[in-house]
């Protein structure tokens, strides 16, 4: 998508072909700057600090880090060690044990030295998989949003999004964005209420940024607003990503996610999840007892950073000095709450049949 | 309460008698700083800017803003000016209202040399009663985290609320914090999730900080948790305030209370809303279609105040540069999701006939 202008993906390999860049997305959106990644052991900071984050460019990232590693030590041990290097960067994302597991499959039992280009072919088959992925899901979300235009007498299609399923989620176009992107680029008349989505923000920071620079309409709210729009039918349809879906279309997302399901229930607001088939755990099935909720550092909730009037960059405390606090970063919404999921095998009822149905080999296993 | 373990009320008469004295909660958690409030204009300045904020205690401003009015001048058209003045700065809390007609119904009718003395005395009298209702409040919902504390097992009674319906939003105790005090000074294990609140995070700045002060156990968290917490069992009951209640126990209170409702329902734990009387505005019926919602200034959205590395307290831009921002200050949580009102004269349930039991001569004007 467009930054600035010009023409991006949130990964790309390096000119010299010795290194991958990415965009750096703890500086947005104050800053755009790219960042050089050498070695697995960058990759995995990159994933582990949230410079990459969202769980289908988690997964790429993931593999581009497995290449860089066979590129400078393509021997079993260091093929194990930077598995286990990268594994460990993040507990939550399905997409990343995803990519691991294909990479590591894939290369160990080549012959070390086909190793490095085999890692990279393959990293970059990931990526362009991804971008046909969302593409997919967009041209399969956009029916749901042309249908709301067509009941609408006048004004915007109005959707709400958390998090940042956006393009800066993935290689190319995003998940719950896609659908949003190709409405605006048929000319339908959208409007998109964005969640802060504390406590990293990511939706006032990436959806927003995304948003605006593509040139669609939307609004920041905070993460306490959404139930009121829908009360007040100030909300046509919901769409958000999926971090980990389980065979029964169960979701885990972003903290938040499901007090918006809940309230989209309440006031008869279709409820859409937009995923990628790589984040489906066919081997879970009730999502509140059995995915474990990643529990982050407290100071992402205590302290927070933005732009200073005088054009810094500045760190500082919200909190009351002393307080304890607790970051948990996903929650799970049940799949009774979900009005269907958006894949890029079409669209499904968030159940164990609706799933099947869309990927048989899959549910089997 | 204390603070620093001096003793504190949120507003009192200046030693000197000429102003009354208030703590600027726009500086807390970072600075404990008094105010002096000469005339009726620094009166209304401190509710709009929020330094007063909490429906009890702008309703106690307010009188005290009509009192410094007519030590300045008692005629009959100051007394309307001031009015005037005091009515426009914040739209949604009744008790603004009812405040402010209390007193112009009873300084009206006498000699302009009277009404100063009277006004004070009124004033006075207003914040003598916020303190004894909040304390009833307190004795009433003390049975509920005693109840709670008994079907326990092992480890604290854990409290959800939102915002901050503490001491610092009445004259002393709070309304939703008066059960938990008088909880944790009987020695009962209580421990509070407080949400953090955005946009103004009075959660994280004001409820944290006055808990913390008291000594009691409490974990900050942001607004999009608590559904997660309730889904794992880790909430035993919540309690919020009201900034306005319908006659049928609608309850307006500050943006994302509704969200929490909703999470509270489908966990089967208990939702209850603390309030003083004044709070109910006998003339609403559906809170949802009759409530209107204050839309405040963007910017406490974009923006936000905190403590430096060093120190300072600065203002830093946390949104993406350029991107629209909309920022409701409330919502309504329909009585259906509540399951109880704790008032000071009792509890009730959150409909036309709880509340007319308690309030039956209130409830027939």
């Amino acid at each position: 998508m467009r930054v600035n202008g010009d023409l991006y993906r949130t990964i790309w390999l390096a000119k010299d072909s010795q290194a991958v860049e990415i965009i750096d997305q703890t500086r947005l959106p104050h800053e755009f700057v790219t960042v050089r990644l050498v070695t697995v052991e960058d990759a995995a900071r990159a994933i582990a600090t949230m410079q990459v984050r969202g769980a289908p460019l988690i997964g790429v990232t993931a593999a581009y880090g497995m290449a860089l590693a066979m590129a400078h030590d393509p021997s079993d041990q260091n093929l194990e060690a930077s598995y286990a290097t990268l594994i460990d960067t993040r507990p939550t994302a399905v997409n990343l044990r995803w990519a691991l597991d294909q990479m590591r499959e894939a290369l160990a039992p080549l012959e070390t030295k086909q190793r490095q280009k085999v890692a990279f072919d393959l990293a970059a088959n990931m990526a362009e998989a991804d971008i046909d992925q969302c593409r997919r899901i967009g041209t399969n979300g956009l029916a749901l949003i042309e249908a709301a235009a067509a009941r609408k007498d006048k004004g915007p299609v109005n959707v709400l999004t958390h998090c940042n399923a956006g393009w800066l989620a993935t290689v190319d176009w995003g998940t719950a964005t896609a659908p949003i992107y190709m409405a605006f680029d048929k000319g339908i008349d959208i409007h998109v209420w964005v969640d802060e989505t504390r406590p990293r923000n990511q939706g006032a920071a990436l959806t927003a940024w995304e948003l605006g620079h593509h040139g669609v309409a939307h609004t920041i709210i905070v993460d306490n607003v959404g139930g009121h729009l829908m009360q007040r039918g100030l909300v046509d349809l919901c769409i958000t990503g999926s971090d980990r879906t389980t065979s029964r279309g169960d979701v885990c997302n972003k903290i938040g996610t499901y007090l918006k399901a809940l309230a989209a229930h309440d006031n008869n607001v279709p409820f859409y999840v937009a995923l990628p088939g790589p984040t489906i755990d066919w081997t879970l099935d009730d999502g509140v007892s059995e995915i474990p909720i990643e529990q982050r550092h407290g100071v992402e909730v205590s302290e927070i950073s933005g732009r200073t009037a005088d054009g810094r960059i500045d760190t500082i405390s919200i909190v009351a000095p002393g307080s304890p606090v607790a970051n948990y970063a996903f929650d799970v919404t049940p799949a009774r709450l979900v009005t269907g999921l958006i894949t890029e095998r079409g669209l499904c009822p968030a159940s164990a049949e609706g799933l099947r149905n869309l990927y048989p080999q899959e549910a089997k296993t």
